[in-house]
């Protein structure tokens, strides 16, 4: 005869993000991009980092306001549809933080989701041929875009120096609401023993 | 007396592309992570070779579709409208190219969407407490997402065999779009000398 298994009851829960995640690959993207030599690597990993912070942000803003409580005050699919920008200033509101949209970290947001949006939703651009001067500033040529949405090249924004600004001041944006709300979401889950006779 | 500075006549012209240089950055990111040895390092460089090859795409197709004569056959402000993927069918239904949805690298171009929409809009997933057996699966617990639309964690994806796939098939499909149609959307400008008297 085979022997009886045991069986307990337990409670079980458990919630899952992933914006640490994203963010600390963005955060090892601008280490390699810093650490590597040669500019075909720095370029892609700051690019990666660049991109991966804004993300992270997205994602953070979506299980920061998962524990909001809904009613009066707050409704997720509102919420849902707003830009990164109106969801940062949201939470902003709701912990009663300054929010001054022409100064670092604001600032760098905004720059940040213009950069994204150009990056993964590029049209092309064209100068139509044009007779000019050898001396004319070929800057000041008019641009025409395929689209009524014009991108700006995302490339040239890509540096050291912008990639090291998106991820710090992303990070200390997440870690001012983590501080002010007490809302820290990490994936995690619990077992709890409800039952401990077997 | 200030000598008179010689002027010349001069045609000028340009067209701005750069899903080359975001497939290169894919393509240096997996580089990257195939030589890593840390585990950190491997997920960051693949997850952003992930993200920047489908980005490319995207970018590909735009630059490519900018080069179609406007007319009956083809509106740029419906095409701008289309998904990738739909972008992706109407570029290879154009040139008659055999389209097998269910088949690489279709299939994995729909798995890479749907990867980097779950990274870039990532909605927390909750299991709320619920009393099981001890030797009940987790896995088949019911799953709530804050929000209709929900996200699948894009981190069970990251590893060298999507990164790979992800990647290489992308550029299958580009190059296999460039060879049939002429169409290589690169970055250039012209200047042609009009007027040699000076």
């Amino acid at each position: 005869m085979m022997k009886k298994t045991s069986v307990q009851k337990r409670e079980y829960a458990s919630e899952h993000h992933n914006w640490d995640m994203t963010m600390r690959a963005s955060s090892d993207l601008l280490t390699i991009g810093e650490l590597s030599k040669g500019v075909s690597y720095r370029f892609s990993a700051f690019t990666g980092s660049m991109l991966l912070s804004i993300s992270a942000l997205e994602s953070f803003l979506n299980s920061f306001a998962s524990f909001f409580e809904k009613g009066d005050s707050f409704s997720w699919e509102e919420y849902e549809r707003k830009s990164i920008e109106d969801k940062l200033e949201f939470c902003f509101q709701r912990y009663s933080l300054e929010i001054k949209k022409g100064e670092r970290p604001f600032q760098t947001v905004k720059k940040a989701i213009s950069w994204r949006n150009s990056l993964i939703h590029y049209k092309p651009i064209y100068v139509d041929p044009v007779v000019i001067a050898s001396d004319y500033d070929i800057k000041k040529l008019p641009q025409r875009s395929i689209s009524n949405k014009k991108s700006k090249p995302y490339e040239n924004l890509v540096d050291r120096k912008f990639a090291k600004q998106f991820n710090n001041d992303i990070i200390m944006i997440i870690q001012g609401l983590i501080k002010v709300s007490g809302i820290n979401p990490r994936a995690q889950c619990s077992y709890k023993v409800l039952d401990q006779s077997f």
